[in-house]
């Protein structure tokens, strides 16, 4: 059995920023040597996510728009009465999630033609940390 | 260890279908001969989920109503500026999730009594696939 | 390779609640043996769900709240034309989703500084059941 695990840190300018990390989970799980198994790809924060979509930059945007809309920033979070004003990130991050799972097939990621790989920063403009892991054969 | 890796196509008669694939992925997990292990069931293409939920087709009609409130279809989005009308179907796959990762234990799927797995397709009317990797001993 | 799997059962005296299942995992984990791997977290009820994010109360019910608007309580869903009487709580399963699988490192659940494991009910009062999957070596 053979594993892999290797953090990768982010700063993002934005507050609220998406970033194509399929060539940095690629990496990994060619380094691991794993042929077959899976690779986790999880935040490790609490106002991140990782999800699986498209690399279009109009719909990075309508992603950015719809998840302000279904989840607006509001300065009556009760969470906020800890002095964060970060509520919004919370869930969001919640409601894109923040972990995938993939499969790696023959040595690589066994992804379909249009599937990248975002790390999707919600409370940025700091240092994040990103967790990935490989196990398999 | 063991491995299984098995792909399914749909090409639904309907834009958005909801398809039980509890019994397939069952299958993949029992021909596998892993007793202990995991087994992942992804979605290959960025406009189609994989939800764990109930088999009642009014429920299966109330999610569907449901993802269209959160999720409409609108003209505006910025992603059709790419010729592509499916900008709804790329969110609705960011709300249900494109995967579900499930135990298996003594060799079947460890499923709740109501437990059933879905393929929801949001953008059908042509051929998507589906992975099914099973991983265990 | 090491497996371990445990059941979780929870009666909530509320129908909604939110219940920090942090130590139970990390138990199972560190129960395993496990050093390098991975843990399945997975409500086996379409009512409930399992997600990560912040131990503080006013999060807890802002979520709360924030569930509840995009899942509001209805009479009319059609899933309630079986006599049942809980359409959201399963449209709020699929919201939160009903699983996560988190990193095992050197012994231990790899989580980030603020990283704690809820179960969420959206239909309790009543006996409902968790499974925890250590995979790993």
């Amino acid at each position: 059995m053979r594993f892999l695990t290797e953090y990768f840190w982010f700063n993002t300018k934005q507050r609220r920023e998406y970033i194509n990390i399929t060539d940095k989970v690629e990496g990994v799980a060619r380094k691991s040597g794993v042929r077959e198994g899976m690779v986790l790809v999880s935040a490790m924060h609490i106002t991140a996510g990782v999800y699986v979509n498209d690399a279009e930059s109009g719909l990075i945007q309508d992603i950015d728009d719809w998840l302000d809309h279904l989840v607006p920033f509001r300065s009556d979070y009760r969470h906020h009465r800890t002095g964060e004003t970060n509520g919004d990130a919370h869930l969001k991050s919640l409601l894109i999630h923040h972990e995938v799972i993939l499969p790696v097939t023959d040595g690589a990621l066994d992804l379909g033609p249009w599937q990248q790989i975002y790390y999707a920063e919600f409370d940025g403009q700091r240092r994040k940390r990103l967790v990935v892991k490989v196990l398999g054969e």
